[in-house]
């Protein structure tokens, strides 16, 4: 992360001065600026933070991969970085596409002639696959082909392009981008990467309209979203969509079985197979880079939910469970799901094996309907991968902190190490406008354990739909949850972040420390409540103890004294072999960790 | 918690109608109730939260424990609850105290002759133990002695005064609670007992005054912090400690050093043992219930600190750093240790052992300094039981999530399993205006592993001081993270509280789920943010899914179709052998944990 440690640090200049026109979304503080890593042709948005000098010497700028675009006009969309990849393979074809259906907008735009807010902007054919190809990330991978997505991440993940090939051809890792979503920057899910973290956003039947959800797109994007889910319900959802795609840098994910229980009003029983496929292939064909598909809510674990305290509370849960009991038949979902397979192959669309049966309370958490439904998702994920397609699961939920790591175990055996994508999960039901923390402990913790992208939880989860300022609480605190999880595993340059920041707290860089911070502008303000003047910026000192006397100042003594000297004349440091040993032991810890992190680079490359 | 796993639930009438003249805090929602156990004559503070009928019928109210008191005029002081308790013992006598010194209060008070707010309210003369008693709890527990206190603990813990007066009399507990601060309702700190908080208050050079700290007592007591640590470093400390002692319904800590340090301008080096001695006297007269003390920063231990990335952050580590450096000695807190637990013998004031080399930054969590400090603490430990002065240990700070444990592990090791006392921990750096969250994803983490209390850290942290939102945010996210570690541990009963609001969040009794929230003014107001009227509060679904179509509302069809049956005609159950196995694997682990539970009280108290 640090640009210490990256290699291209030099020769990082911008194309055509690419930041005049367009800038990066990661230019949230006036002290960052857009530096891409500019290689093989590719432009890889980071963002560089200035420092100001240590007493030491210079800091060099320290890096942070950033998305770019959510600042751009959104009735234009973003330029479509990815389509001449796609084209450059030549297995693609671009067709007419499925027919339009106003019905897609649901009975407003039915009844009005068009959506509310029709989508003006570029509108290209759809692509899929040549008859007989598959053109997915894994089939790439498989194939022994090192793609540009693949470059592209590898760059972004500072790791060599074979090591991503490699993961996503055993299925440890994806990068979900359909090839009719051009505009999105690749990024991979997988555990030996980055932990990743997912914001929802979606209208629904009581709230929120188009510029809404694009606003709210944008917002989550800035802030660091890695992917988005749109998960509208209410009116206008296919226009709705096609705004958000066109002017997403970042993977879209949806749940399409929402949008297929609108073509039916709402009456689960009257779902068809032939309605959700249809469905589906709308939505292939608008760019939808993965796709919720609760295909392991079998009928036969129906009942095995009728005693829980909080019974099914996944929506697309329900409406399976729903259907299966109305007709007193299969998931049509499970029954077709080789079909699905195929037509996900066509467009590189990505599964997310959805978690139909998960807790909805700690009550509920690991019991016997979701560990049924797990190890359905198990088979279907080898299923999946028969048609080289790319797939994730979804888990919990609600958990109990000590019951949080069975998951990450039952579902990297179960399900063959396919990535784990987690919602939360929340480890207590009692604090209600605040779930986002309640939700980041779990996540923070399942993410230390594998899981390799959390879904975030806002401050309205239960009570409420999240409005701009939830949905950035909610991005932040999973950035920081995701961060911790990433230092925890020892993921190399992690922690140089938060070493970053140490040493500008230490000293007293405070401009320093604000650009470095997650929130830069929620940080400074906080700062400016209690000495809002510009000289306590440069102070060697803080509200905290005031200027008559500083801990930090005793610190920079003590250094000034015994430089890096241990000893110390005529005292020693007679220590404890005990305690010399506990400590030797951390450090031994914490360089396992980090070489953990580097073998497992090594030996996946050889 | 439960009313309906309480022995006492019938019987629980109020005394003389106390509820009317001085409401419980508690009663922050209008389903709230004051609902004291009464029994042996004493009054423990629950409260009753009224829950609305089932479709199955009704439901007992939820009992909490919620102190009295932060609502009473705060010029008067709260009623002298264990004054009788105290003096019934006949081991105390009253004497005139230290002579109040103005200097006590700082240069302004001196000028103008008394505090800017001076305490009018009632002034008791000081009590200590008689010649050759010491009147500790620990001193009754291990005489085989079972004191009020400790009856109190246990009807408000639910479990026998035995087994607190054991835990106390080994060491593994303690009640802080000072015999001149005989407002305060005894509480238990200790790993066999609900996970405690405290919330730290207090005003510093650059900001606050008398009123502004004792509304900050009232609030963080209010939204249930445990205890309250008066942190000032401003003027009129000795006043404003007054004020915040009288009106305190639960323990307050203090760091004697920092008075100290005032008294002598700010001038580490100036500060000398008859200095500190003497306002440690003038705080036991007070009433402080328990006083960090950084007597295991030892003069050896400072070096091994200068290569660290933040050095000393622990305001109290640096003074005594500061002081041994300047005068190239031992410090003299370590010095004069056996007579500083003479002296809290004479009070029962409590040691909360201050870790004065704590981390401040992930780069330096768990190395050789800190873990120098934590054994000296374990030698202290000792040394002051001696005394039969209670003790807990103070811990990080900043620490990676997967090193969180080891500070558990080893504190209980080498302090002898005297309870442990952490200051989150933040668990990276990356994150300033979120550190309440960053932290108490360490917090619940530690406390899950034995931790026995968790200082809050609020937004403000590493920015400023905090104000009354704030503190209302870290005492409730500290709530948040004590309980998941609770329920983590399977805390006998912990868990019923998330089940009691589970079971109002799946039967759609909005009403109940703000009454049951640990704050039910953030949850209403964020539910009427999406739906205001009144009827949505009784309505069966939300805004997430609207009212076409409810995930919960098939849960119950699905319920009303199979019953208690988990068979279903013509389908079966066929559920794969090994899920069965790892489902009935977690069933069993969390029976084990609550048996365990329940097995620590049984082995426990015979």
């Amino acid at each position: 992360m640090a640009a210490a440690t990256h290699p291209n640090s030099d020769n990082s200049t911008p194309r055509n001065g690419a930041q005049e026109t367009r800038p990066s979304a990661g230019e949230i503080h006036p002290k960052h600026s857009y530096a891409p890593i500019c290689e093989h042709g590719l432009e890889v948005p980071e963002t560089a933070i200035e420092l100001d000098d240590s007493p030491t010497g210079p800091n060099e700028p320290f890096r942070v991969y950033r998305t770019r675009g959510p600042e751009a006009d959104s009735h234009v969309g973003l330029p479509p970085l990815r389509q001449d990849w796609i084209l450059e393979r030549g297995d693609v074809e671009a067709y007419d596409g499925r027919e339009r259906n106003l019905a897609d907008d649901g009975r407003g735009a039915e009844r009005r002639g068009e959506a509310s807010k029709e989508w003006r902007g570029e509108k290209r054919k759809p692509l899929r696959a040549q008859a007989g190809r598959r053109v997915t990330q894994m089939a790439y991978a498989r194939a022994g082909i090192i793609t540009k997505e693949m470059e592209f991440v590898a760059l972004r993940e500072h790791c060599e392009p074979e090591f991503v090939r490699s993961e996503i051809a055993r299925g440890r890792a994806i990068i979900p981008n359909n090839i009719n979503h051009p505009e999105s920057e690749p990024m991979i899910i997988g555990r030996k990467f980055l932990t990743k973290i997912n914001a929802n956003i979606g209208n629904s039947a009581v709230t929120s309209s188009i510029d809404e959800e694009v606003s709210k797109l944008q917002w989550a994007t800035r802030w660091g979203a890695d992917t988005v889910m749109d998960l509208s319900t209410g009116d206008d959802i296919h226009t709705t969509r096609e705004w958000i795609i066109r002017n997403s840098p970042v993977p879209i994910g949806t749940v399409p079985i929402y949008q297929a229980l609108e073509k039916v009003n709402g009456v689960a029983e009257d779902l068809t197979w032939d309605i959700f496929r249809d469905t589906v292939i709308e939505q292939c064909e608008q760019g939808v880079d993965y796709m919720t598909i609760h295909a392991g809510v079998l009928l036969p674990y129906v009942p095995l939910t009728s005693q829980r305290v909080t019974g099914i509370v996944s929506r697309g849960g329900s409406i399976m469970a729903g259907w299966c009991l109305a007709h007193h038949k299969e998931s049509f979902l499970y029954e077709n799901f080789d079909e699905l397979c195929e037509i996900f192959s066509h467009y590189d669309v990505a599964f997310s094996l959805g978690d139909g049966l998960r807790p909805g309370s700690l009550a509920d958490a690991n019991d016997t309907a979701q560990f049924a439904e797990l190890k359905t998702i198990g088979e279907l994920t080898k299923r999946a991968w028969e048609y080289d397609v790319q797939v994730m699961v979804e888990g919990p939920g609600h958990v109990p902190l000590n019951m949080v790591q069975a998951n990450n175990e039952l579902e990297q055996d179960w399900c063959h190490d396919a990535p784990f994508y987690t919602l939360g999960p929340l480890v207590t039901d009692i604090a209600p406008g605040y779930d986002h923390i309640t939700s980041a402990i779990g996540a923070a913790h399942i993410a230390m354990g594998g899981t390799a992208m959390l879904c975030y939880v806002t401050p309205k989860e239960h009570l409420g739909l999240p409005n701009r300022d939830d949905v950035k609480t909610g991005v932040i605190t999973y950035k920081l949850a995701a961060h911790a999880a990433d230092v925890a595993k020892g993921h190399p340059g992690a922690r140089a972040w938060d070493d970053a920041m140490s040493k500008a707290r230490f000293e007293f860089r405070w401009h320093d420390q604000f650009a470095l911070s997650l929130d830069p502008e929620t940080a400074e303000a906080y700062h400016d409540e209690t000495l809002p003047a510009e000289p306590a910026k440069t102070a060697h000192f803080c509200s905290m103890c005031g200027p008559k006397f500083c801990s930090m100042r005793i610190s920079q003594d003590i250094r000034d004294t015994f430089g890096a000297d241990l000893g110390m004349p005529g005292v020693g440091s007679p220590v404890d072999p005990e305690v010399r040993e506990a400590a030797a032991g951390e450090q031994t810890m914490a360089k396992k960790f980090k070489e953990q992190g580097s073998d497992i680079y090594v030996e996946e490359q050889q």
